[in-house]
């Protein structure tokens, strides 16, 4: 490992001597980086006073490798790829967490004054000034990213790029908007339409930036082809309904062609069934059969059919994005390779450049991660990587080193009584006995709380006196947490989702313990939590594991769409707040066909005056938080027509309009989460059944794990290189590799790397043929000679990104 | 193609001198096959005495290849194959149509019988004489049809057919219930649970007879398990929701631990959304917190979930299902080949076999088309077929044969000038410009109707004055369909749906008027049916092609799903007659929480007396009309607990029960058909996507078609065959092939042979690579000596088709 200085990089980046050349920038995007990418002559390097100038070179290397590399993980296109050293540093600074961190911050600012903007929550309403200093203060937040943004792009680019360009025109909308509020100094002026229509306006900018609302929007087309289908034979039904039901005076549902129609869009949704049915029925018993062919035909057929169309478009798409990250991933690769290699060996990436790249690429990571994940890499044992090995870097980057230990267990260096002591422990927690008594437990528990709970018919009262059997059960759960965790040590059983779910239950019992004891009445909720135990249950059977574990897998990628969805929510509640604020009301809708619902008298009963309720005028749009659970209602549909008619009686017919459109949008988003869970859940069956393996079995549990050996020669010998080449690098790490070499004893000590399985992993082994035809289709598509290298992948990445992005 | 008649069978079935080996049959089902499989010494067969049981055996062989064919594509299992020549007229006849026809008539008859059974449709009542005498009948038939099945299975097997023994059971019982009618003598005496039990007890014999209820039951399991923790979560949330909102008074929903459950189960539903949160938010508005969490976990993910197990279940299934019906069609040609090649050439089937085999296969297949598939599955050209030609005997058995004319149109041979008119009219109605003039007709239509109607705001007068626009519109649609009759000739045109689907609107629409114009009342409904007209317009555009055509190719499978449902129904509604008849009325539920439902009072509005009505006592068990239409309101879920809640305050808390356990039922089903309308888009999706041919392009549409090319002297040749060793067959369909061959003057001439593509095409398809890999393994798990060939094949047959049966 005896490379020295002399080593000169196949491309240079940025190099002093190449800046003259940056003046052709110019001429346009396409040149860049064949400017970047020219070979210097091999004679001008190898000169003492270029010395300095190839160390500084490198480093520019190593850090425009560590982007490609970033840019192909976050999946950036390489257009927007920094040009200069200016661009780079921009470029780090927008791509630095604090950065994204502000950029999120200012969006939740904005969204959240929402709360107290004028039609205000009543607790949370801030005075105009307050409330426009906000809104400046998060507006200069977003000129200051944009400006980021130019200058990391350049202008040319930055025009080019939709989504910033959205942004641009924010600041100036708002600014127009504060100047209104600023001169009309007015706090409870109605929002003017416009305003709404900024708000949603900003939200559609804020949502582009969320991936999978580009696969709702891919699975649009085939849906509205869909839609129309329905909404057409919405038409003729209502026609027919017309025609048929009109002359009879008592049904007030098809009276007129418009009731006709409303009447058949809320039979849709199934949220006036019988109700509407029930008119004609009583006039002619056969009248029932328009009504069931109207729902076989449109709710059983029809809504199907948009289902599948939208889970069939939907799996495509996610097919196509996993092959263009994929793709782009592999090209980030391919980028990163070039700039390692030197002009001395072309083929290969030794250790010191590798390091070098990851001192920017990761940072934080320490010599010895560095070494071990190179030797992960490393499969064919050469002294450097080739363009094969380096191919896997996505796959390794994200391991966790740690060296296997002799012993299995964390008291394995304590003095033998104890070892003993904790060994028992040991056998015990992992007995197939205590697993079936804890269970059994658990199943007491939970008859217990029924038996307990069916007893207080009454009521529950809260008695301030805990109940004994709480105590009892929760000792139970608590010593059965401490021995797991003394018998398995902190790091494994922690490292079980099980585990730690059985651990935050026990810890809320203990918690509302505390509560009932101290009489902390706002936090009694917690008590309630108790029956939450009971689905440990649930852990016995293998299909019950697997449903949890994708259940727990889904979360992540599930909060993304729900995100999607709120941002739904909120431009549906700003509009909604514009038109429908303070609208309804008790007894506000006794000309409309649902009075009842809003209805509030007084009634006597016996001797009693009781107050009977029609709780609809809850569901309003009063402020942003009614918003989203009358919004929320809606969603889930049933007797949603109740709140659209109250609404409408209030105000016009083309109310309708914003209810039926939310429908519609709701659909779509409710089918493709559908379609989201059914795909989820169908790939890991097919996963799953493929590799004829139990889902749930202890090696998947634990993630990928790599294994890699390191003999105590290898250990000195990096330890030497790190010391004479790469002097700044901290080496404790790798010290410490050579003491625990050192005391083992044996010539060689193997460890671990492990991280947790992604979706892509899964995917990775469902294409598996697929893959090797897309790499081999990618590999023949770049077939060009050497010197247009980056400019020939460009074609086939700006293909496949401009699909996901 | 001199084979004389000394070709010898390679097997002898049923032969005289193998009588006396039927004794052996006592020995067991295993033994039989071998038995009359024996292969009998070749010395004795050429003598002369024996040349007339020669004969004899042949035909035999022919039938009982015939059979085995049958059974193949029937999907009986082997075990069931006749024994004897008894079995065999007994086997003959249970597969006769008319059989079959009397099977569905009795059940049929017997299920109609519950319309007029004790609570019966008034205008429908027996005498119970009457009814008596009907069901005796009915169950004579029944016993006849079990005779008839116990003659051609023989008492072994019949014990070990389920399905039958099931049906044995019904007679006895059913005498039992008639007996205690006839005792009683009281015509509307209550029915006794046990009679119920019974109903039900034949609808489930009568289910188990449809193969798609079996795959019902096979996705059960796991929808069990998935379903056990939406219970399991119910409970949870239940008890919770107790604790959280029992204190308020004003809620009812919660206020009892049973009243908690039951809530949440129609909240399950979405039944009583908003209304159930209700009484909690207007107290405090955090309480939505509750329900959303509730409706989130419960209503859209663990749902969606029980949908995503039984799609995967189902098409796992599916699959399964055509593998083993595909071996068991493999192993049926099998035994049908062994059974047809002689001694002499036991690799081959020559034409007279064939034909001997079609004639007791198809026996109304004429002597052309029984040649002409002969040489559609001779593919090798030589004179016999090979087993792998044999092979494809399903795919060209459904085939129709045509010769291909020299010209295309109808009117071809016509005189010239008469030619020269239709040319144009067929010119006139294939050009774009005609058919996009159609669609402009039918949308100015489709308009016209929307204003007319939107006119009549005060509901349909009918004028008796026929509409000018009416005529007119008809008028034309008349002429199109007669421009196309004539331009396409009667057979093209109605060989396509979509034509059909014009004649007949515009056929109604004729009658429509013709009803309009002679008054007559009750068919104005037809009137109303013209809008259907519009649906023309979604021929413009490929995608609602597919879609339609998916649907149309849906439809027979669906109504199957559709019979199934219907049985469920019924069951459900005997019992639901059993328990509730008679129960709910208007003002019944005065006690219970929706009585409002079913209030019917008289009202003063301002200064007149208005009925309000509740109408949901219309929604009753009293007869089994209602019964069905109250089922399908409850299929459809809005609103149910009204149903639940009304019945249940007449009756006891147990009726919920009821309802319940329908719903659960309902959604399995629900579910189920969910699944398969998703798994069939889907599949012909992909069926689309790998053979990278648009759906519904022309070739398409006319399903599989095969060619043939008939040479002239083969055609005499086989004319001589026929003459000289077939005599008894009739020949004019050859004299017609031989004149036609010497009529166009050519050589040769080309028969084109069509079908419809069913499913099993499109799997066939779709699953090409494992295809071959079943067939690998089934052959090598069959790879045993010629003797112990249909013993061997039983394992692998009987595991196969225990999946299906």
């Amino acid at each position: 490992m005896a490379d020295g200085d002399d080593d000169v990089p196949l491309i240079l980046t940025w190099d002093d001597a190449n800046n003259g050349l940056l003046e052709e920038e110019e001429n346009g995007l396409g040149n860049y980086d064949t400017v970047n990418n020219v070979v210097i002559p091999a004679s001008g390097v190898t000169e003492p006073r270029a010395q300095n100038s190839l160390r500084h070179s490198w480093e520019m290397n190593y850090q425009e490798a560590a982007i490609y590399l970033q840019e192909g993980e976050n999946n950036d296109k390489f257009f927007t790829h920094p040009r200069n050293a200016n661009a780079l540093s921009a470029y780090l600074f927008a791509h630095n967490h604090l950065f994204y961190i502000m950029e999120l911050l200012t969006a939740v600012l904005l969204m959240l004054l929402s709360l107290s903007e004028t039609p205000a929550v009543p607790s949370l309403r801030l005075d105009v000034y307050v409330h426009a200093t906000l809104e400046l203060l998060a507006l200069a937040m977003v000129a200051f990213e944009l400006c980021m943004k130019l200058r990391w792009l350049g202008f040319h680019t930055f025009i080019r790029h939709k989504r910033t360009m959205v942004k641009v025109n924010m600041p100036a909308d708002y600014f127009y908007r504060l100047n209104l509020y600023v001169l009309l100094h007015h706090d409870n002026i109605k929002f003017f339409p416009f305003c709404a229509y900024q708000h949603v306006f900003f939200c559609s900018l804020f949502l582009s930036s969320f991936r999978n609302l580009r696969q709702i929007f891919q699975s649009l087309p085939p849906f509205i082809d869909i839609l129309l289908l329905l909404l057409f034979f919405m038409v003729i039904f209502a026609i027919l309904g017309f025609c048929l039901f009109s002359r009879n005076a008592a049904d007030p549902y098809f009276n007129t062609l418009e009731n006709s129609i409303v009447s058949l869009f809320v039979l849709l949704t199934t949220a006036n069934f019988p109700d509407v049915m029930m008119p004609a029925y009583s006039k002619n018993r056969w009248s029932c059969i328009f009504f069931i062919v109207y729902l076989s035909i449109e709710l059983y057929f029809i809504m199907n059919l948009l289902l599948a169309v939208v889970f069939d478009t939907f799996n495509g798409v996610e097919k196509m994005k996993f092959k263009s990250l994929l793709l782009h991933k592999r090209s980030a690769i391919d980028h990163a390779f070039q700039l390692l290699v030197s002009r001395q060996r072309p083929d290969g990436v030794s250790l010191k450049q590798f390091d070098g790249l990851m001192r920017f690429y990761r940072p934080r990571m320490n010599a010895r991660d560095c070494f071990l994940t190179f030797k992960a890499l490393n499969q064919s044992d050469a002294t450097m990587l080739s363009l094969q090995d380096f191919y896997r870097f996505y796959e390794v980057i994200g391991l966790k080193w740690k060296a296997r230990r002799s012993g299995e267990h964390w008291f394995d260096e304590l003095p033998h009584t104890v070892f003993l002591i904790f060994k028992g422990i040991n056998l015990l927690v992992k007995s197939k006995a205590f697993q079936y008594a804890m269970y059994l437990v658990v199943a007491i528990n939970g008859i217990w709380i029924l038996v307990e709970t069916n007893m207080l018919n009454d009521g529950v009262s809260w008695t301030h006196v805990v109940p004994l059997s709480y105590i009892v059960f929760l000792t139970i759960y608590g010593i059965e947490v401490f021995l797991k965790i003394t018998g398995l040590g902190p790091m494994i059983y922690f490292s079980s989702g099980w585990n730690l779910f059985d651990f935050s239950v026990t810890v809320f019992a203990f918690l509302g313990l505390i509560a009932l004891a101290f009489e902390m009445e706002p936090f009694y909720f917690i008590v309630v939590l108790r029956p939450f135990q009971l689905l440990r249950l649930f852990k016995i059977k293998q299909r019950y594991r697997n449903v949890l574990d994708t259940m727990f897998e889904l979360f992540p990628r599930m909060a993304s769409l729900g995100l999607t969805l709120i941002i739904f929510y909120y431009s549906f509640a700003i509009v909604g707040m514009e038109f429908f604020a303070d609208v309804v009301y008790p007894n506000c809708c006794n000309t409309s066909t649902v009075a009842n619902a809003y209805r509030q008298i007084n009634e006597t009963i016996g001797n009693r005056t009781v107050l009977s309720e029609g709780y609809y005028y809850l569901n309003n749009f009063n402020n942003i938080l009614s918003s989203f659970v009358t919004l929320f209602e809606l969603t889930v549909v049933n007797n949603w027509y109740i709140t659209m008619e109250g609404i409408t009686s209030q105000t016009t017919h083309w109310s309708r309009l914003y209810f039926m459109t939310f429908y519609i949008v709701t659909m779509v988003v409710m089918t493709i989460i559908v379609a989201f869970i059914l795909d989820a859940f169908v790939f890991r069956m097919n996963y799953s059944r493929k590799n004829r393996e139990p889902l749930g079995d202890p090696g998947d549990e634990n993630g990928i794990v790599f294994e890699t050996e390191v003999s105590q020669t290898e250990a000195s010998q990096t330890m030497d290189l790190y010391k004479h080449t790469l002097r700044d690098t901290n080496l404790s790490s790798l010290h410490g590799m050579c003491a625990a070499l050192e005391r083992c004893g044996q010539s060689s000590l193997v460890f671990l790397g492990r991280r947790s399985r992604t979706k892509s992993d899964l995917s990775m082994k469902m294409y598996e043929e697929e893959i090797l035809e897309w790499y081999e289709e990618y590999s023949t598509s770049n077939l060009q000679p050497d010197e247009t290298f980056h400019r020939s992948l460009n074609s086939p990445e700006a293909e496949a990104t401009d699909i996901i992005n």
